[in-house]
Protein backbone atom coordinates (compact mmCIF):
# COMPACT_ATOMS: atom_id res chain seq x y z
CA UNK A 1 0.00 0.00 0.00
CA UNK A 2 2.75 2.79 -1.08
CA UNK A 3 1.66 6.16 -1.30
CA UNK A 4 1.65 7.64 -4.71
CA UNK A 5 4.41 9.24 -5.70
CA UNK A 6 5.37 12.28 -3.54
CA UNK A 7 1.90 12.33 -2.40
CA UNK A 8 1.64 11.67 1.37
CA UNK A 9 -0.70 9.01 2.53
CA UNK A 10 -3.55 10.28 4.90
CA UNK A 11 -6.02 7.69 5.36
CA UNK A 12 -6.47 8.05 8.98
CA UNK A 13 -9.45 5.32 8.63
CA UNK A 14 -6.99 2.73 7.12
CA UNK A 15 -4.21 2.94 9.77
CA UNK A 16 -6.90 2.49 12.77
CA UNK A 17 -8.55 -0.59 11.41
CA UNK A 18 -4.59 -2.02 10.44
CA UNK A 19 -3.92 -1.28 14.46
CA UNK A 20 -7.00 -2.65 15.48
CA UNK A 21 -6.71 -5.82 13.13
CA UNK A 22 -2.97 -6.30 14.36
CA UNK A 23 -2.43 -5.03 17.68
CA UNK A 24 -5.79 -6.42 19.37
CA UNK A 25 -4.48 -6.85 23.27
CA UNK A 26 -1.87 -3.97 22.89
CA UNK A 27 -1.93 -2.11 25.83
CA UNK A 28 -2.13 1.65 23.95
CA UNK A 29 -4.62 1.61 22.46
CA UNK A 30 -4.52 4.82 20.86
CA UNK A 31 -6.03 6.09 17.92
CA UNK A 32 -4.35 8.47 14.96
CA UNK A 33 -6.41 12.00 14.51
CA UNK A 34 -4.44 13.55 12.23
CA UNK A 35 -2.07 12.90 9.41
CA UNK A 36 -0.15 15.15 7.11
CA UNK A 37 2.97 15.02 4.80
CA UNK A 38 5.70 14.44 7.40
CA UNK A 39 3.24 14.84 10.48
CA UNK A 40 0.99 12.50 12.49
CA UNK A 41 -1.23 12.78 15.98
CA UNK A 42 -2.33 10.19 18.19
CA UNK A 43 -4.61 10.48 21.45
CA UNK A 44 -5.01 8.07 23.92
CA UNK A 45 -8.17 7.71 26.49
CA UNK A 46 -5.84 6.27 29.47
CA UNK A 47 -7.39 4.06 32.02
CA UNK A 48 -5.89 2.10 35.20
CA UNK A 49 -3.54 -0.27 32.99
CA UNK A 50 -1.67 3.54 31.90
CA UNK A 51 -1.72 5.26 35.27
CA UNK A 52 0.97 5.19 38.00
CA UNK A 53 0.07 6.56 41.72
CA UNK A 54 -0.69 10.00 41.60
CA UNK A 55 -2.72 9.32 38.31
CA UNK A 56 0.38 9.85 36.31
CA UNK A 57 0.57 8.18 32.87
CA UNK A 58 3.19 5.91 32.81
CA UNK A 59 6.52 6.31 31.33
CA UNK A 60 6.09 2.91 29.51
CA UNK A 61 2.62 4.24 28.21
CA UNK A 62 4.47 7.43 27.04
CA UNK A 63 7.45 5.41 25.31
CA UNK A 64 4.98 2.89 23.38
CA UNK A 65 3.05 6.14 22.11
CA UNK A 66 6.11 8.07 20.96
CA UNK A 67 6.59 4.52 19.10
CA UNK A 68 3.36 4.11 17.67
CA UNK A 69 3.19 8.42 16.56
CA UNK A 70 6.18 7.84 14.71
CA UNK A 71 5.30 4.81 12.64
CA UNK A 72 2.24 6.62 11.61
CA UNK A 73 4.64 9.38 10.57
CA UNK A 74 6.55 7.56 8.18
CA UNK A 75 3.07 6.13 6.72
CA UNK A 76 2.70 9.41 5.53
CA UNK A 77 5.57 9.20 3.69
CA UNK A 78 5.72 5.47 2.63
CA UNK A 79 2.11 4.27 2.96
CA UNK A 80 1.25 1.11 5.49
CA UNK A 81 4.93 0.24 6.22
CA UNK A 82 4.48 -3.13 8.79
CA UNK A 83 8.05 -4.03 7.69
CA UNK A 84 9.57 -0.78 9.42
CA UNK A 85 11.04 -1.09 12.83
CA UNK A 86 12.03 0.53 15.43
CA UNK A 87 15.84 1.01 15.95
CA UNK A 88 16.36 3.66 18.14
CA UNK A 89 14.20 5.68 21.06
CA UNK A 90 15.60 8.21 23.18
CA UNK A 91 12.80 9.75 25.62
CA UNK A 92 13.84 12.80 27.78
CA UNK A 93 10.69 12.69 30.92
CA UNK A 94 10.23 16.69 31.64
CA UNK A 95 6.81 16.79 33.64
CA UNK A 96 4.44 14.69 35.16
CA UNK A 97 1.90 13.46 32.31
CA UNK A 98 -1.60 13.42 33.80
CA UNK A 99 -4.70 11.97 31.87
CA UNK A 100 -7.04 10.98 30.90
CA UNK A 101 -6.41 11.74 27.60
CA UNK A 102 -2.71 11.79 26.03
CA UNK A 103 -1.73 13.22 22.64
CA UNK A 104 1.09 12.28 21.15
CA UNK A 105 2.36 14.54 18.30
CA UNK A 106 5.22 13.27 15.91
CA UNK A 107 7.16 15.35 13.22
CA UNK A 108 9.45 13.84 10.19
CA UNK A 109 13.15 15.29 11.11
CA UNK A 110 14.93 12.65 8.05
CA UNK A 111 13.48 9.90 5.80
CA UNK A 112 16.45 8.08 3.88
CA UNK A 113 16.59 4.89 1.86
CA UNK A 114 16.87 2.74 5.15
CA UNK A 115 16.31 4.77 7.98
CA UNK A 116 13.41 7.92 9.23
CA UNK A 117 14.35 9.77 12.22
CA UNK A 118 10.91 11.36 13.65
CA UNK A 119 10.77 14.02 17.13
CA UNK A 120 8.04 13.16 19.41
CA UNK A 121 5.76 15.52 21.76
CA UNK A 122 3.46 14.02 24.66
CA UNK A 123 1.21 16.52 26.07
CA UNK A 124 -1.19 15.27 29.07
CA UNK A 125 -4.63 16.73 28.56
CA UNK A 126 -5.28 20.69 28.71
CA UNK A 127 -1.46 21.25 28.91
CA UNK A 128 0.20 23.24 26.55
CA UNK A 129 4.02 21.91 27.32
CA UNK A 130 5.45 18.51 26.89
CA UNK A 131 5.04 16.13 29.38
CA UNK A 132 7.83 13.85 27.63
CA UNK A 133 10.18 15.00 24.23
CA UNK A 134 11.66 11.93 22.31
CA UNK A 135 13.34 11.09 19.04
CA UNK A 136 12.32 7.88 17.60
CA UNK A 137 14.88 6.16 14.58
CA UNK A 138 13.09 3.49 12.36
CA UNK A 139 14.86 0.76 9.95
CA UNK A 140 12.75 1.05 6.77
CA UNK A 141 12.35 -2.24 4.90
CA UNK A 142 14.03 -2.32 0.66
CA UNK B 1 13.24 1.96 53.83
CA UNK B 2 16.75 2.83 53.24
CA UNK B 3 19.59 0.87 53.11
CA UNK B 4 21.89 0.30 56.14
CA UNK B 5 25.39 2.66 55.51
CA UNK B 6 26.91 1.02 52.82
CA UNK B 7 25.55 -2.60 52.45
CA UNK B 8 22.86 -3.25 50.17
CA UNK B 9 19.80 -3.49 49.62
CA UNK B 10 19.18 -7.20 48.15
CA UNK B 11 15.72 -8.00 49.67
CA UNK B 12 14.01 -10.00 46.42
CA UNK B 13 11.18 -10.57 48.04
CA UNK B 14 9.99 -6.91 49.35
CA UNK B 15 10.89 -5.27 46.22
CA UNK B 16 8.46 -7.83 44.54
CA UNK B 17 5.41 -7.75 46.69
CA UNK B 18 5.95 -3.42 46.96
CA UNK B 19 5.89 -4.29 42.61
CA UNK B 20 2.45 -6.57 42.83
CA UNK B 21 0.91 -3.67 45.39
CA UNK B 22 1.23 -0.86 43.58
CA UNK B 23 1.35 -2.02 39.96
CA UNK B 24 -1.70 -4.44 40.12
CA UNK B 25 -2.05 -3.83 37.06
CA UNK B 26 1.11 -3.75 35.52
CA UNK B 27 1.08 -4.54 31.84
CA UNK B 28 4.13 -6.28 32.75
CA UNK B 29 4.75 -8.76 35.65
CA UNK B 30 8.20 -8.83 35.57
CA UNK B 31 9.96 -10.80 38.61
CA UNK B 32 12.75 -9.74 40.29
CA UNK B 33 15.36 -12.52 40.54
CA UNK B 34 18.92 -11.20 41.18
CA UNK B 35 19.92 -7.85 43.25
CA UNK B 36 23.56 -7.41 44.25
CA UNK B 37 25.51 -4.18 44.86
CA UNK B 38 24.77 -2.52 41.86
CA UNK B 39 23.31 -5.06 39.81
CA UNK B 40 19.35 -6.86 39.36
CA UNK B 41 17.87 -8.69 37.04
CA UNK B 42 14.15 -9.37 36.01
CA UNK B 43 12.64 -11.84 34.25
CA UNK B 44 8.93 -11.54 32.32
CA UNK B 45 6.76 -14.50 31.09
CA UNK B 46 5.84 -12.80 28.01
CA UNK B 47 2.21 -13.34 26.62
CA UNK B 48 0.07 -12.37 23.64
CA UNK B 49 -0.40 -9.00 25.43
CA UNK B 50 3.85 -8.39 24.66
CA UNK B 51 4.10 -9.64 21.46
CA UNK B 52 4.30 -8.36 17.68
CA UNK B 53 3.56 -10.17 14.57
CA UNK B 54 6.20 -13.18 14.31
CA UNK B 55 6.01 -13.61 18.08
CA UNK B 56 8.65 -10.89 18.85
CA UNK B 57 7.93 -9.39 22.49
CA UNK B 58 7.59 -5.74 21.38
CA UNK B 59 9.70 -2.70 21.99
CA UNK B 60 7.69 -0.72 24.03
CA UNK B 61 7.18 -4.26 26.78
CA UNK B 62 10.94 -3.92 26.40
CA UNK B 63 11.55 -0.33 27.29
CA UNK B 64 8.70 -0.93 30.33
CA UNK B 65 11.47 -3.66 31.42
CA UNK B 66 14.44 -1.97 30.88
CA UNK B 67 13.14 1.08 33.08
CA UNK B 68 12.05 -1.37 35.99
CA UNK B 69 14.91 -3.22 36.36
CA UNK B 70 17.14 0.28 36.34
CA UNK B 71 14.73 1.12 39.38
CA UNK B 72 15.47 -1.56 41.13
CA UNK B 73 19.67 -1.14 40.35
CA UNK B 74 18.41 2.16 42.22
CA UNK B 75 17.23 0.46 44.89
CA UNK B 76 20.29 -2.04 45.71
CA UNK B 77 21.81 1.52 46.57
CA UNK B 78 18.74 3.42 47.92
CA UNK B 79 16.36 0.71 49.43
CA UNK B 80 12.62 0.78 48.33
CA UNK B 81 12.60 4.50 46.52
CA UNK B 82 8.85 4.97 45.33
CA UNK B 83 9.66 8.75 44.30
CA UNK B 84 12.94 7.78 42.38
CA UNK B 85 11.48 8.86 38.65
CA UNK B 86 12.92 8.43 35.33
CA UNK B 87 14.22 11.30 33.58
CA UNK B 88 16.01 9.69 30.88
CA UNK B 89 15.53 6.42 28.33
CA UNK B 90 17.73 5.71 25.34
CA UNK B 91 17.30 2.03 23.77
CA UNK B 92 18.81 0.46 20.73
CA UNK B 93 17.16 -2.31 19.08
CA UNK B 94 19.61 -4.59 18.09
CA UNK B 95 18.07 -7.82 17.35
CA UNK B 96 14.63 -9.62 17.35
CA UNK B 97 13.31 -10.55 20.98
CA UNK B 98 11.74 -13.93 21.11
CA UNK B 99 10.43 -14.88 24.21
CA UNK B 100 8.44 -16.72 25.84
CA UNK B 101 10.41 -16.06 28.94
CA UNK B 102 12.70 -12.58 28.62
CA UNK B 103 15.51 -11.68 30.74
CA UNK B 104 16.83 -7.83 31.86
CA UNK B 105 20.01 -7.47 33.46
CA UNK B 106 20.83 -3.59 34.97
CA UNK B 107 24.19 -2.56 36.01
CA UNK B 108 25.04 1.01 37.49
CA UNK B 109 26.44 3.28 35.71
CA UNK B 110 27.16 6.16 38.49
CA UNK B 111 25.08 7.16 41.00
CA UNK B 112 25.14 10.61 42.43
CA UNK B 113 23.00 12.52 45.58
CA UNK B 114 20.37 13.64 42.37
CA UNK B 115 21.03 11.02 39.28
CA UNK B 116 21.71 7.72 38.87
CA UNK B 117 22.48 6.39 35.65
CA UNK B 118 22.22 2.79 34.89
CA UNK B 119 22.72 0.34 31.62
CA UNK B 120 20.70 -2.37 30.76
CA UNK B 121 20.60 -5.50 28.06
CA UNK B 122 17.69 -7.44 27.62
CA UNK B 123 17.60 -10.82 26.02
CA UNK B 124 15.04 -13.40 24.66
CA UNK B 125 14.87 -17.06 25.72
CA UNK B 126 18.41 -18.33 25.17
CA UNK B 127 20.21 -15.94 23.80
CA UNK B 128 23.41 -14.47 24.49
CA UNK B 129 23.15 -11.79 22.88
CA UNK B 130 20.77 -8.76 23.63
CA UNK B 131 18.18 -8.27 21.98
CA UNK B 132 18.79 -4.56 23.03
CA UNK B 133 20.66 -2.52 25.23
CA UNK B 134 19.48 0.88 27.00
CA UNK B 135 21.05 3.23 29.18
CA UNK B 136 18.59 4.65 31.83
CA UNK B 137 18.72 8.21 34.18
CA UNK B 138 17.15 8.37 37.07
CA UNK B 139 16.12 11.53 39.04
CA UNK B 140 16.72 11.10 42.80
CA UNK B 141 14.62 12.63 45.50
CA UNK B 142 16.17 14.14 48.14
CA UNK C 1 25.85 36.98 37.62
CA UNK C 2 22.37 35.60 38.38
CA UNK C 3 19.59 36.75 36.69
CA UNK C 4 17.29 39.48 37.85
CA UNK C 5 14.15 37.71 39.38
CA UNK C 6 12.27 36.15 36.10
CA UNK C 7 13.59 38.97 33.65
CA UNK C 8 15.67 36.27 30.83
CA UNK C 9 19.48 37.22 30.80
CA UNK C 10 20.83 38.36 27.38
CA UNK C 11 23.49 40.18 27.68
CA UNK C 12 25.34 38.47 24.64
CA UNK C 13 28.77 40.41 25.10
CA UNK C 14 28.93 39.30 28.23
CA UNK C 15 28.65 35.78 27.27
CA UNK C 16 30.92 36.11 24.30
CA UNK C 17 33.55 37.84 26.51
CA UNK C 18 32.78 34.95 29.20
CA UNK C 19 33.77 32.29 26.34
CA UNK C 20 36.67 34.19 24.50
CA UNK C 21 38.56 34.43 28.00
CA UNK C 22 37.95 30.73 29.79
CA UNK C 23 38.38 29.21 26.61
CA UNK C 24 41.53 30.95 24.48
CA UNK C 25 41.95 27.44 22.86
CA UNK C 26 38.81 25.82 22.12
CA UNK C 27 38.77 24.19 18.90
CA UNK C 28 35.44 26.15 18.00
CA UNK C 29 34.94 29.42 18.42
CA UNK C 30 31.43 29.79 18.49
CA UNK C 31 29.77 33.58 18.14
CA UNK C 32 26.74 33.85 20.08
CA UNK C 33 24.11 36.14 17.80
CA UNK C 34 21.10 35.63 19.93
CA UNK C 35 19.83 35.08 23.58
CA UNK C 36 15.81 35.40 24.44
CA UNK C 37 14.07 33.80 27.29
CA UNK C 38 14.92 29.96 26.65
CA UNK C 39 16.51 30.55 23.13
CA UNK C 40 19.96 31.28 22.16
CA UNK C 41 21.50 31.02 18.49
CA UNK C 42 25.71 30.89 17.82
CA UNK C 43 27.44 31.25 14.97
CA UNK C 44 30.83 29.49 13.62
CA UNK C 45 32.77 30.09 10.56
CA UNK C 46 34.38 26.98 10.19
CA UNK C 47 37.77 25.89 8.91
CA UNK C 48 39.78 23.53 8.34
CA UNK C 49 40.36 22.18 11.77
CA UNK C 50 36.47 21.87 11.72
CA UNK C 51 36.36 19.85 8.44
CA UNK C 52 35.70 16.17 7.07
CA UNK C 53 36.68 15.37 3.35
CA UNK C 54 34.11 17.24 1.36
CA UNK C 55 33.79 19.97 3.12
CA UNK C 56 31.66 18.65 5.57
CA UNK C 57 31.82 19.78 9.11
CA UNK C 58 32.85 17.08 11.53
CA UNK C 59 30.80 15.25 13.72
CA UNK C 60 32.63 16.77 16.90
CA UNK C 61 32.22 20.08 15.82
CA UNK C 62 28.50 19.74 15.90
CA UNK C 63 28.34 18.21 19.03
CA UNK C 64 30.69 21.05 20.84
CA UNK C 65 28.39 23.61 18.89
CA UNK C 66 25.01 21.98 20.34
CA UNK C 67 26.61 21.31 24.07
CA UNK C 68 27.65 25.05 23.95
CA UNK C 69 24.23 26.68 22.39
CA UNK C 70 22.29 24.62 25.23
CA UNK C 71 24.93 26.22 27.90
CA UNK C 72 23.84 29.79 26.91
CA UNK C 73 20.05 28.35 26.89
CA UNK C 74 20.67 27.83 30.57
CA UNK C 75 21.97 31.00 31.00
CA UNK C 76 19.17 32.84 29.42
CA UNK C 77 17.34 31.64 32.64
CA UNK C 78 19.82 31.48 35.55
CA UNK C 79 22.65 34.17 33.93
CA UNK C 80 25.79 32.98 33.32
CA UNK C 81 26.37 30.15 35.22
CA UNK C 82 29.61 28.35 34.93
CA UNK C 83 29.48 25.57 37.14
CA UNK C 84 26.76 23.75 35.11
CA UNK C 85 27.88 20.61 33.57
CA UNK C 86 26.72 18.72 30.68
CA UNK C 87 25.20 15.33 31.89
CA UNK C 88 23.77 14.03 28.70
CA UNK C 89 24.37 14.81 24.92
CA UNK C 90 22.36 12.75 21.93
CA UNK C 91 22.66 13.86 18.49
CA UNK C 92 20.88 12.63 15.48
CA UNK C 93 23.21 13.46 12.72
CA UNK C 94 20.69 14.33 9.58
CA UNK C 95 22.45 15.58 6.70
CA UNK C 96 25.85 16.35 5.70
CA UNK C 97 26.42 19.84 7.40
CA UNK C 98 27.93 22.46 4.48
CA UNK C 99 29.92 25.41 5.63
CA UNK C 100 31.79 27.85 6.14
CA UNK C 101 29.00 29.37 8.33
CA UNK C 102 27.45 27.01 10.53
CA UNK C 103 24.18 27.87 12.91
CA UNK C 104 22.84 26.34 16.29
CA UNK C 105 19.94 27.25 17.72
CA UNK C 106 18.58 25.60 20.78
CA UNK C 107 15.40 25.79 22.51
CA UNK C 108 14.37 24.95 26.25
CA UNK C 109 12.21 22.52 26.87
CA UNK C 110 12.61 22.23 30.29
CA UNK C 111 14.36 24.11 33.66
CA UNK C 112 14.01 22.31 36.80
CA UNK C 113 16.17 22.90 40.14
CA UNK C 114 18.73 20.09 39.32
CA UNK C 115 18.66 19.78 35.78
CA UNK C 116 17.73 21.52 32.30
CA UNK C 117 16.87 20.07 29.05
CA UNK C 118 17.39 21.76 25.83
CA UNK C 119 17.02 20.34 21.98
CA UNK C 120 19.31 22.16 19.45
CA UNK C 121 19.26 22.03 15.74
CA UNK C 122 22.25 22.95 13.53
CA UNK C 123 22.53 24.46 10.04
CA UNK C 124 24.74 24.38 7.36
CA UNK C 125 25.33 28.03 5.45
CA UNK C 126 21.94 28.78 3.32
CA UNK C 127 20.15 25.30 4.55
CA UNK C 128 16.36 25.29 6.20
CA UNK C 129 16.50 21.21 6.98
CA UNK C 130 18.45 20.82 9.48
CA UNK C 131 22.05 18.66 9.56
CA UNK C 132 21.69 17.25 12.65
CA UNK C 133 19.15 17.57 15.92
CA UNK C 134 20.20 16.86 19.39
CA UNK C 135 18.83 17.18 23.38
CA UNK C 136 21.32 18.04 25.73
CA UNK C 137 20.59 18.05 29.56
CA UNK C 138 22.40 20.13 32.11
CA UNK C 139 22.92 19.27 35.42
CA UNK C 140 22.98 22.93 37.72
CA UNK C 141 24.36 24.19 40.31
CA UNK C 142 22.97 24.99 43.75
CA UNK D 1 40.62 -2.24 2.06
CA UNK D 2 38.01 -4.84 3.07
CA UNK D 3 38.93 -7.47 5.97
CA UNK D 4 39.47 -10.97 3.72
CA UNK D 5 36.27 -13.26 5.03
CA UNK D 6 35.61 -13.58 9.03
CA UNK D 7 38.77 -12.70 10.12
CA UNK D 8 38.75 -9.30 11.53
CA UNK D 9 40.75 -6.24 10.76
CA UNK D 10 43.77 -5.71 13.01
CA UNK D 11 45.93 -3.20 11.61
CA UNK D 12 46.16 -0.64 13.96
CA UNK D 13 49.34 1.03 12.19
CA UNK D 14 47.23 1.25 9.00
CA UNK D 15 44.44 2.60 10.87
CA UNK D 16 46.65 5.23 12.44
CA UNK D 17 48.31 6.05 9.21
CA UNK D 18 44.95 6.65 7.48
CA UNK D 19 44.03 9.11 10.40
CA UNK D 20 47.60 10.93 10.56
CA UNK D 21 46.98 11.80 6.45
CA UNK D 22 43.05 12.23 6.42
CA UNK D 23 42.87 14.27 9.55
CA UNK D 24 46.09 16.68 9.50
CA UNK D 25 44.75 19.35 11.78
CA UNK D 26 42.06 16.88 13.86
CA UNK D 27 41.51 18.67 17.28
CA UNK D 28 42.08 14.89 18.42
CA UNK D 29 45.13 13.17 17.75
CA UNK D 30 43.81 10.01 19.34
CA UNK D 31 46.68 7.12 18.74
CA UNK D 32 44.89 3.65 18.28
CA UNK D 33 46.08 1.39 20.86
CA UNK D 34 44.46 -2.27 20.39
CA UNK D 35 42.20 -3.70 17.84
CA UNK D 36 40.21 -7.09 18.40
CA UNK D 37 37.41 -8.29 16.41
CA UNK D 38 34.66 -6.35 17.80
CA UNK D 39 36.58 -4.27 19.63
CA UNK D 40 39.02 -1.09 19.68
CA UNK D 41 41.10 1.45 22.02
CA UNK D 42 42.13 4.46 21.81
CA UNK D 43 44.48 6.94 23.40
CA UNK D 44 44.65 10.97 23.75
CA UNK D 45 47.54 12.90 25.19
CA UNK D 46 45.42 15.70 26.05
CA UNK D 47 46.96 19.42 25.98
CA UNK D 48 45.46 22.90 26.52
CA UNK D 49 42.91 22.61 23.33
CA UNK D 50 40.88 19.63 25.68
CA UNK D 51 40.94 20.76 28.93
CA UNK D 52 38.51 23.31 30.90
CA UNK D 53 38.72 24.71 34.14
CA UNK D 54 39.81 22.85 36.45
CA UNK D 55 42.09 20.06 33.94
CA UNK D 56 39.03 18.14 33.00
CA UNK D 57 39.09 16.75 29.46
CA UNK D 58 36.14 18.82 27.73
CA UNK D 59 32.78 16.59 26.75
CA UNK D 60 33.26 17.81 23.33
CA UNK D 61 37.17 16.07 23.34
CA UNK D 62 34.91 13.01 24.79
CA UNK D 63 32.45 13.07 22.23
CA UNK D 64 34.86 13.32 19.57
CA UNK D 65 36.77 9.95 21.28
CA UNK D 66 33.87 8.22 21.38
CA UNK D 67 32.80 8.71 17.93
CA UNK D 68 36.45 7.66 16.67
CA UNK D 69 36.91 4.38 18.53
CA UNK D 70 33.44 3.55 17.32
CA UNK D 71 34.63 4.09 13.78
CA UNK D 72 37.58 1.74 14.85
CA UNK D 73 35.21 -1.31 15.93
CA UNK D 74 33.46 -1.00 12.61
CA UNK D 75 36.96 -1.53 10.86
CA UNK D 76 37.55 -4.25 12.72
CA UNK D 77 34.72 -6.13 10.82
CA UNK D 78 34.61 -4.75 7.63
CA UNK D 79 38.29 -3.04 7.23
CA UNK D 80 39.18 0.55 6.70
CA UNK D 81 35.57 2.07 5.54
CA UNK D 82 35.98 5.84 5.11
CA UNK D 83 32.56 6.05 3.82
CA UNK D 84 30.65 4.88 7.59
CA UNK D 85 29.24 8.22 8.92
CA UNK D 86 27.99 8.33 12.28
CA UNK D 87 24.18 8.39 12.53
CA UNK D 88 23.54 8.59 16.26
CA UNK D 89 25.74 9.42 19.52
CA UNK D 90 24.94 9.10 22.86
CA UNK D 91 26.58 10.53 25.59
CA UNK D 92 26.22 10.17 29.74
CA UNK D 93 28.75 11.91 31.65
CA UNK D 94 29.60 10.20 34.28
CA UNK D 95 32.51 11.58 36.33
CA UNK D 96 35.24 14.58 35.88
CA UNK D 97 37.62 13.47 33.03
CA UNK D 98 41.15 14.12 34.39
CA UNK D 99 44.06 13.70 31.76
CA UNK D 100 46.57 13.99 30.67
CA UNK D 101 45.92 10.50 29.48
CA UNK D 102 42.76 9.80 28.46
CA UNK D 103 41.82 6.24 27.01
CA UNK D 104 38.54 5.15 25.20
CA UNK D 105 37.06 1.50 24.77
CA UNK D 106 34.87 0.49 22.27
CA UNK D 107 32.73 -2.43 22.16
CA UNK D 108 30.61 -3.74 19.51
CA UNK D 109 26.73 -4.05 20.19
CA UNK D 110 25.54 -5.56 16.63
CA UNK D 111 26.83 -5.15 12.65
CA UNK D 112 24.20 -5.28 10.40
CA UNK D 113 24.16 -4.26 6.38
CA UNK D 114 23.37 -0.68 6.73
CA UNK D 115 23.96 0.13 10.30
CA UNK D 116 26.78 -0.56 13.76
CA UNK D 117 25.76 0.18 17.04
CA UNK D 118 28.88 0.23 19.03
CA UNK D 119 29.36 1.04 23.21
CA UNK D 120 32.08 3.72 24.44
CA UNK D 121 33.74 3.93 27.79
CA UNK D 122 36.38 6.59 28.23
CA UNK D 123 38.40 6.57 31.03
CA UNK D 124 40.67 9.38 32.67
CA UNK D 125 44.16 8.74 33.65
CA UNK D 126 43.94 5.73 36.41
CA UNK D 127 40.92 5.61 36.78
CA UNK D 128 38.86 2.46 36.83
CA UNK D 129 35.38 3.91 36.22
CA UNK D 130 34.41 5.90 32.95
CA UNK D 131 33.96 9.28 33.16
CA UNK D 132 30.73 9.18 30.27
CA UNK D 133 29.68 6.18 28.74
CA UNK D 134 28.15 6.39 25.43
CA UNK D 135 26.82 4.01 22.34
CA UNK D 136 27.65 5.37 18.71
CA UNK D 137 25.41 3.96 15.47
CA UNK D 138 27.07 4.23 12.25
CA UNK D 139 25.25 4.13 9.13
CA UNK D 140 27.53 1.67 6.36
CA UNK D 141 27.98 2.09 2.68
CA UNK D 142 26.73 -0.74 0.68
Amino acid sequence: MPSNDNKPFTDIAAVNAMFAAHFPDNETRAIVTEMRDGFAALELKSDARHLRPGNMVSGPTQMALADTVAYVVVFTKLGITPMAVTSNLNMHFLRPCLGPLVRAEGTLLRIGKTSATIEVRIFGEGHSEPSSFSTVAYALPK
